[in-house]
């Protein structure tokens, strides 16, 4: 039984919160918030303390891991005193909108030896984690394509999109995620191409509402990502993988499998999930299983710190690619 | 090259001229129909003869083949001069309304060895034709329950429906063909339900516009037809043929592979095809293929006019059953 | 919280010990089971009592409920005496395999004012439960024909199939029960025909391996049920509603939304759900919110003990026009 | 009724003739190819003139219309020739490998006023079509980023390749146009990136056999385009067209459809069709209408001349931003 605080007691917070609280292998021990009614509200719905401070976790010795859901801004400083103080780490992504923090941070904990993985939860939809396993499997051969699409049900408020460090960091970092992980290689060139079709106001920002991306790898497999801030029809989350023998989709799950037929239209599905949330469901619980079970093997759990940093360093190259019209060379 | 005549030049005898005409073993000689303009104007189209009689068409030794697609009352007089005139027959189903004529004209031409073949063209649909090929390769093994939905647009008018012999022999007397050719078997019972959901005017007429049918076969096989005589997202015409290694179905075919999402359904596939003339387009022009190769081969074309008395005894049967309320034994 | 007392630690007993204890809204209590170590074990996984008798639980005045999931022959005891002690029940399908004694049963029971749920868990499947909303909310206008396909993966031994009571009380129940469910209607006549297609075995037991059934409701709606002790490609659901403006099919979900294109076939998914347990995870906790609810608002639960003597009295019919080989009427 | 003279007897040439033969408004009267002994085979099967010669069709008044199906590099000198005596053209694609050549061919006929159409058949499709009608019709809004994907079923010899003027000239040139087709606007940056991932003989003649494009259009609109040489499981073209309110997708119809479900996979499709011939046979046939339509109306033939320069162009653009590595802007 793994003892967990968490720090960030909000909607993702709360998500965890439950999900650590029903696991069989885990306990949720403190939640900590810097909005003390927050952390109070949600530490006494799953008979846990509320703290307004990190240190006392720091200090409690019977405490295992920090599941950390705090906003991104904190999070290299709660992965720096977490990992000094010797607690395994299960980080929502981004590690930080800086790539530079980022870095000094790897630097202050890399000898700390405390497991950390960082929140990229589509690694363990069980869709998108069957079509890893299957390209693997050498179920369609040697992987030459990817074609990921990636679509947000509507665009956030304008004050959300000023801080967010530009749709790359904080959206499309997920989908260079999964190309690292569905391709395993390293990307070489990244060339990023945008629009804002949606929001007028990103344009002031440096920032666009519509992206689409070219990348390539190590071994010269082509990829392509669609990203937009709004999708009428849902939560929109696909990846093709075309390969030497053959073809793996990853198509948009469903609700519910319920299909209709009218004079207008046949065979109609039901709408997309609306959001994350309820879209990775499965997945935001099989990720915190896979955690619990690295610190159980004493396993290093994945996806690592390296790894999110290597999404972010895609992401400021995109970025770099959008603002001066050239591709990236990594 | 087959010369053909062809008797009867309403919407289904249109139909048969342009595929005739456009094939490149076969050439429209002559038109009839008992209104006279309509033969001319058809025969004109194609560059054939209009006639007022069959007479001139049963003289006529360069004549190969009569295609008949005149009204049902007409068929048996039809067929029993033309086989004895030695013409070859392709005439559209069903055969006629009475088993018992059907029974008389088989006694009469028996003897004439002329290849006759019955319009069932469902036979010849690319996907119809797939689903039974599959099954006779062993593809899902041996067959084991068969489920057949046939459902037509909209219903017919009161006045056709009057004399449309019932729903059974009218329609569902395909499905009854369908059974027969998908199974390789011959039915052993027969048991009908049918309600009025859609036109109360059916009642007084001892007909039905809803039925649900469950037969049996010779080794087993059980089977589901289900009826109806309108379906407001067009022609629903699929089968489902479940056997002990597999399913296969034959599902709907779409004029275009078009699909949409928007906000309220998702990947909507278009509209059906209107009914049977666009539905079928494929199974009449490889129907007329079949019987010319049978033609130039000297073989036998199926199905055959005892395929089509079979057909009928089953529709009777049905009929028997659904006013009876009882089964029938076969 | 309501207090649950389990009786039954079998396999399905285990299921839902684990959705009482996963449950914000319910504790398990006590575990009873007539092998005390199936008991022991599952009380101590989820913190509770193991009891050899049930008379500890019917005496502990803070428990609320039973959740009755022990061998079919004990239901009815259990449940009387659990109503006598003033218990809420839900318990598995079927009440028990004799009519005569469900209706004993009732007789003892209907005056006692517990609230009792059987546990036809597919209603609360939220593919079916969507289904079923619709078509109430009109979506597709007036039923006219229901189409249920009901396909076990694979047939159970011969030695539970002989104490099973028949395919129609052992399993096409449920598909009764959701016939009523979506049709809202009561049966007027059952038509039933069945062949050993599978297992030999069964003949001799006048028991069938494969089924098709025909019924009509009330108001002359018309429904087919096809059933199979086992289906090669996974555990087949599906449901279909012919409404006078369009249709809505209930189709199979998957495990996971890939699909696999390949140089024999294209758009493959993949198998379905291997059985009842995974295939309605989410309907049985959906089952047991709903009982749970029930018991909160003080409001009746549905289906209701009356729902699962009608289901059992189609399944008395089915049987009998399988052995008369003569519809049924009600 | 229209008179034709073909140009080219090869695989194509004899698709156009059985085409225009079937044609109740055109009849196929000369057939030129350099091979006479192929002339002569295709003009006897149609009961049309093999000739040696253009020069026979130019100087007959009574011929309308020239259907230019030879070589490529054939296509300018009989386009000019055809243009300066007066005759409709339909040439197919490409015009030429070298832009240049298009250029000054362009420049000798501009003053013809004859009506010139380009052969890319593929906005006659009927999915291709109606995606691009509903998106007119404001379907689904605004476009916002399209996707296609452009998969040959195999690679062609090593010999064809040479001479095919790379995978943009040869191949993606049918995508270009289907994007200037759809999004209705001009591009304005052209980035492509390419690896030899299926053939390595490629490298050396400056050619890939996997691409991947993305595009900017006027308005902003993004483009992604995938291209592969080899596609396993038939012939795959797709396109993914997402707007302002919703998503059309166009995909692969499939020769029958019928599904399977086995042990391993459910609900499979057919393969795909194999090549461009069963692929867009009704957007051959639908393209030569459109052609005589437009001869009978008076009205300028789509695609034009400059439709086909204008993808020429972007086929040039593409080459060179794969040479550069750097994107082309136009």
């Amino acid at each position: 039984m793994k003892r967990f605080a968490l720090l960030g007691a909000g909607r993702i917070g709360s998500m965890h919160a439950s999900l650590i609280s029903a696991s069989e292998n885990a306990s949720l021990v403190y939640v900590f918030d810097s909005h003390q009614p927050s952390a109070t509200a949600l530490a006494e719905k799953y008979d846990a303390t509320a703290v307004d401070t990190i240190d006392i976790i720091l200090k409690d010795d019977s405490i295992d891991a920090l599941l950390i859901a705090t906003s991104t801004d904190t999070h290299v400083d709660f992965i720096i005193q977490g990992a000094l103080a010797g607690k395994a780490i299960l980080c929502e992504k981004p590690i930080d909108l800086s790539t530079k923090r980022v870095d000094d941070c790897w630097q202050e904990i890399r000898n700390c030896k405390v497991p950390i993985q960082i929140g990229f939860n589509r690694r363990f939809d069980p869709t998108h984690a069957s079509l890893q396993q299957q390209l693997k499997d050498g179920e369609v051969g040697d992987l030459q394509q990817l074609v990921i699409t990636s679509r947000d049900p509507d665009i956030a408020p304008v004050e959300y999109l000023r801080h967010s460090g530009g749709i790359f960091r904080d959206m499309i970092i997920h989908d260079f995620d999964m190309l690292r992980f569905i391709t395993g290689e390293e990307v070489t060139e990244v060339y990023a191409i945008g629009s804002t079709l949606i929001s007028p106001e990103l344009a002031e920002m440096n920032d666009v509402d519509s992206v689409m991306l070219t990348l390539k790898t190590t071994s010269g497999k082509l990829c392509h990502i669609n990203g937009s801030r709004r999708c009428v029809y849902g939560y929109d989350q696909r990846i093709e993988a075309f390969g030497a023998n053959g073809m793996l989709k990853s198509n948009n799950p469903r609700p519910n499998a319920v299909s209709k037929s009218t004079e207008k239209t046949t065979d109609s599905l039901s709408s997309l999930d609306p959001f994350f949330i309820e879209r990775y469901q499965q997945a935001y619980k099989a990720q915190l299983d896979s955690f619990i079970t690295a610190l159980q093997n004493g396993s290093s759990p994945v996806p690592s710190f390296l790894d999110g940093m290597k999404a972010q360093q895609l992401a400021d190259a995109a970025q770099q690619s959008l603002e001066s019209g050239m591709p990236v060379f990594l």
